[in-house]
């Protein structure tokens, strides 16, 4: 692990500008409420915010995702309107070591898709219902320092079944008021890099303002961050000197 | 599992018609021989072959596919040539439950690196060394009526590190004489299909009429086969009634 | 897959003569509903049912054990009671290719927690709530034919952390009334063989008459019958003569 | 991760006593020679080192176990001689969060078969031949600072079938000599510990002080030592008060 976890925070930063029941739980929009949450878990530095209108890279330019070791994902209503060269270029860094951490409805983005190959559907609805995020791998770093189950009192519901490949690791288990579950918290591993799906977060309520999610998302930042000197390369090299020698055939 | 599963076979069909030795020991193409070969496993009608340059779909209409309970792809040469409309559409009919067999130099195709979300690079060597793929799963369906291994006197060669998602079953793992090993028989579910790698085939070696090779084969095409009545779909519906009734808040 | 699946259903047998309650809601024993019902899925034939006392062996001798290609465990009060010797033996024909269905409190068998390695606790309560079992693998054989989810009036809960090792597959999770959830479909593979757990079945509920659970268990055991020719084998020989030669060093 | 992570080395000790050739090349024991090598690993202090006859606890104290983060287990000859109540006592510790490295022939230890379920054989050969190692996990911690495979130029063969679940992480795949593979660096998670398997280490040869191998096992132990704060426990508690309030029947 990189002795100080270098996070970039991207967020789609639409729902704050055009909603302002949305602004005024994230007035410094979701990324803001993220960047100050995050700088306060050990180990991690935020060292930049970025979102889809910032400019033609969206703030996700080559110089900043070489400075970044775990980049958070945050994106709703313009998935779309994320580049595809973009898209590229940071499953490219995945692939090469740099971690990423999906956040609710990031399940539909582009990258997420890209990284599952799967339709990362699910069933939705919007009824201000309790949640209740069960451990179902304690032990895990993602976990470290909570209990059996974190809970939030009013999320929009995800439930099963939730299209993603089976999970490298099943972290937590959601139990919902109206009767569903979901698949939570999901670590996969993809090429030289880690990928974590976390799934509260709609922007009409105060999640990333919660202790236990910022917690958990800074034991998260830390896990994703990969060890330096990996053998990963994305080449397909032809190594026509073999290292055994080859015995002639009679 | 269908009564009969109904297997397309395609092919790229290039190196047939340009390289002499390739038609030598294909002379009606690599599909050709499958279709022969896997007509005769148990279980299994070949309901057509396919090639990349018989239609502007490739031969892979919607029709086709809707017929097919298991697709086998070979390619090589012209992964890019392939329509990425044709593309999704056979990711979608994975999706669905639409079994998919990627044999050897596919694992540079579109459609699997798609289905998989990673890089899918090796290491290669054409020496025609010989190869040992080694049962790890002994009592999976893939491997029935097979030994400890199956051999093959000439191969080309592919290497670790194979860049894919973990397996969620790996079954074999080849060695080779030139000192490399290779994860060369891999499953995994993407939706509700199943895809299953493959390594051996290259075009300049009889690969496809070894009888233990088309066994395998012929047992993938069965292991591959969804059953019917399957509730996955592709959609992200809102399911705004809940099951259970949301206690009203304090 | 064998023609017939050749089924084998074991019960402890005790609470039905010492709990009137349960002997009203199974007359002829947990083992008997059990074997009602899955003598008429499709594909199987129950060719014995077989309780902890009605002999020695508690009717597992290996005879029994060897005409039978699937076997139902269902245990509660008197796990400790099982001998050591029968629970070797059970185990060595897992790892052979007999198929195990473990079912309800059977996670805290004897057999299980052997072919698990870990603790196999869970919470629980008995409070007669609504359970509703949602299917994460659309496509899976076991859930063949079956819906989006099951649903079960009234049951026992059981609730995570369940401590099993990660499953192979996930298939079923499940939602109760009062906030737990747990993963109620679990498929392992050990050895040459297949282990299913399948959470519901309290004594004193009709669960086993529910024909959607008897459909899936009829799947179940289809499902964990491994065909014939499998290469495994318990032994750890010595392989002293090499499949290549190895080069003298200089 | 702790700190420091403690490591205590257990080592059964029996064939330095008994064959002047291993004395030879392990005159302090396999133990002293792990104690050594890993002393110099960052992050990791040896509290102790262990062996099978210096007591009725096999040096396995509660008093030790709960002052080790990790432990790593040699043994061979000796196997059915370790203690089974010993056996429990270091099963309940890795199932609490102590990390365990199982090593070489260790695979047929009471411990790791207890952990695994399984049979645990394999196939092996005493040939001196050569033996690489190919990383099929690059980035993960157990091999940072390593390249894309490590070599030994003299090792006792070990070949599939290996007899084990399927690992959660598969790190390393052996390719030997004489036409042979081996699953040779597996990851597994019990209970809330880790568990980790490492093939080479056979008696006669100095493999625990060649720079590599010490360099992974100092980064299994790391990767091994759990976190503080897990919510695990072994009990199976009656939680008769639901979280939620469970709805009358009508």
């Amino acid at each position: 692990m990189p002795k100080t976890v270098r996070v970039t925070i991207w967020n789609e930063g639409r729902h704050e500008k055009s909603h302002p029941e949305v602004a005024k739980v994230y007035p410094k929009g979701i990324h803001g409420a993220l960047a100050a949450g995050l700088s306060k878990q050990p180990g991690l530095t935020v060292v930049k915010t970025a979102t889809l209108d910032e400019d033609e890279e969206h703030g996700l330019s080559e110089k900043v995702l070489a400075k970044t070791d775990v980049l958070t994902w945050w994106g709703h209503m313009a998935h779309h309107e994320v580049a595809d060269a973009i898209v590229e270029r940071v499953h490219k860094h995945v692939l090469e070591g740099m971690g990423l951490i999906v956040l609710h409805s990031g399940h539909y983005s582009k990258i997420f898709r890209k990284l599952m190959g799967t339709g990362c559907g699910l069933k939705w609805r919007e009824a201000a219902e309790q949640e209740r995020l069960w451990v179902v791998r304690p032990g895990h770093p993602i976990v470290e320092g909570l209990g059996e189950y974190l809970e939030l009192p009013h999320t929009e519901m995800y439930g099963e079944f939730f299209d993603i490949p089976q999970p490298d690791e099943l972290i937590l288990i959601s139990w919902f008021e109206g009767g569903d579950v979901f698949r939570s918290g999901c670590c996969w591993n993809r090429g030289g890099g880690k990928v974590f799906y976390f799934r509260p977060g709609h922007e009409t309520f105060p999640i990333y303002y919660d202790k236990n999610v910022l917690r958990l998302l800074g034991n998260a930042c830390r896990w994703a961050a990969r060890p330096a000197g990996s053998s990963y390369s994305l080449a397909c090299p032809n190594v026509a000197v073999p290292l055994n020698p080859i015995p002639k055939k009679k």
